[in-house]
């Protein structure tokens, strides 16, 4: 799944050239950085990408391993139900009984090997056992930003991993609540990684939400021919425009939990980097060229000019040549007014 | 005089677009908005410049109306007692009675023909009596960075303005005494501008600075000849290097000053743009495209970038293409270190 609008890391973001495209904590783009994750489990035409029309292009440009219809284009965002379940359709046509591992395409994660087993045993779990499957994280901190999965008692155990019963979909906790989740071990962060077999998504879609899955076989039925393009582009803009975990996981009758470990992020924004990126001495991250003098605990990109940060601390810089922010990290995700003020001043070349 | 360096004002001045280059508070370059001040009194054909090699033709191009001759070019910087007394010696081979003001070419000044109706008054005190003469601004508040002129007895009156005695320079005082100057009247900003009849400042430097007299005296003598241009590249490296207050003035046998009291700003870092521009109603000076969401009493400065801030207050922003300051105000002096740790860094594409 590589959507996305571009808002949360503006001014390095754009409207076409969403996260996925920014590299981050490395030097590779994250859509290559999660190619490259898994492709070693499935192979390169094996690997498939939703994306939007914008960005389809700069897509398989990225990964040019990948056959280019692997890159499924939407002709606009519909969430992520609809793009799971558009690809789950694509599958179907060219193999009946596909399994799939869903993912985002903007998270970094750490200890591959470990992470490309996990994904091994969900997937033959959910082969053998049906169902859909998610992979929880164990919190290493009480955070308040995510939604937590529940689990409960072991249904199986796959080489290291043991697959559970998923109790319930948590919201996100206020600090005492995640504080217990942290303690009691029973709560897992809810990556958005998924295993299932396309069938049983799809029958799930057709279960809880009729109309789109009415949407989605009308572009399953179309596509790979002539009038594949025609049907997309009438039909995708009607479907339902609702997430997967809200849409689908919630209420499905049949959901597994694989508890696992490795280092994960989902970098979801710019005060997330603390996470995957180290920071110096005086507790700064610093990407590109960049001075600071006296300054601690910030967290400074540079993609293009020198930076210089004289006697701050706990702030957010980042720049391009065309674009700077500067905010308290406290405040890091008001960027995303900034952009609709952006568009309202009508700048049109720095959305 | 046109030189200096370019440090104080980075990421917007550069080793080869100092200062007087920057338009800071409207949109025409300091040096041109100087032009535009005094020429309406002495004619474009009767100003010069004194800048350096390297800007000699950035000079030009910024003041096409004057004579290319008068863009006098120092092979380098050798501080204002030389830059003086190179345009004293250049302007006797013109008029042996020359008068001149002498100014800085990169401060804001307001009320413009009550700042021309001083220098005439100035520049006719000492066509007649001879000496050196001052002007000093009377403070608006009890600023410690400047150094002040004690003013003595009244001498003259030549229309509105009222010609004292000098009594003596006073360093940068502190607060305490600041406050009481304030309080006194009897002490006024050193503004950095002068008149003198050119003869009179050389008979000073002669008396005071006789090297230094004596490499003047070798210019002035090639000056306007085809041997010009040697002789400058070979002497002007050995002149002394001492400013023309310390060197000159604080010693001078007859020093007078003409008390003034229009808005006068030497802009001398980039927390000063504050008293040369109007803050909005959060205490926020901004320049170009900027958008400030719950941010209070800063100095945003954009060349080119959209600049967003967040949550912060006292900080400056300045923004161009290919550099970034971010700074406490309080810290804003320390971008000198900055452009020397750039040098040290290699990055000379940025100095």
């Amino acid at each position: 799944m590589a959507g996305g609008s571009g808002t949360r890391f503006w001014p390095a973001s754009r409207k076409n050239r969403p996260k996925q495209f920014l590299s981050l904590a490395s030097d590779v783009p994250l859509v290559r950085q999660t190619f490259e994750r898994v492709a070693p489990l499935v192979g390169a035409e094996n690997t498939w990408i939703v994306t939007t029309k914008d960005t389809a292009e700069l897509t398989r440009k990225a990964v040019p391993e990948m056959p280019a219809g692997n890159v499924l284009a939407e002709p606009m965002g519909r969430d992520t139900a609809a793009c799971a379940g558009y690809a789950c359709e694509a599958l179907l046509n060219v193999d009946p009984e596909a399994v799939c591992i869903v993912l985002p395409a903007d998270h970094v994660i750490g200890e591959e090997d470990r992470f490309r087993s996990s994904l091994a045993a969900g997937a033959r779990h959910v082969e053998a056992s049906g169902g859909l499957l998610t992979f929880g994280i164990r919190p290493t901190r009480p955070e308040t930003g995510y939604g937590y999965l529940e689990i409960g008692e072991e249904s199986a155990s796959i080489g290291d991993w043991q697959v559970h019963h998923l109790k319930r979909f948590v919201e996100k906790p206020d600090i005492d609540t995640a504080l217990t989740y942290v303690d009691r071990g029973q709560h897992f962060w809810n990556a958005g990684i998924f295993a299932w077999r396309a069938q049983d998504f799809l029958s799930e879609v057709r279960r809880q939400l009729p109309l789109l899955a009415h949407g989605l076989a009308k572009i399953g039925a179309a596509f790979g021919g002539s009038d594949a393009e025609r049907v997309l582009d009438e039909v995708y803009p009607t479907l339902q425009r609702i997430s997967l975990d809200f849409g689908i996981m919630e209420s499905a009758e049949t959901c597994w939990t694989i508890p696992v470990e490795y280092p994960w992020s989902d970098v979801g924004s710019w005060p997330a980097l603390r996470e995957v990126l180290t920071a110096d001495e005086n507790g700064n991250v610093e990407r590109g060229r960049v001075l600071s003098l006296d300054s601690s605990n910030n967290i400074v990109v540079s993609e293009g000019p020198v930076i210089s940060v004289i006697g701050l601390k706990d702030i957010i810089v980042v720049a391009t040549p065309d674009g700077v922010l500067v905010a308290d990290k406290e405040q890091a995700q008001r960027v995303k007014d900034v952009v609709n003020t952006i568009k309202e001043r009508g700048w049109h070349e720095v959305l």
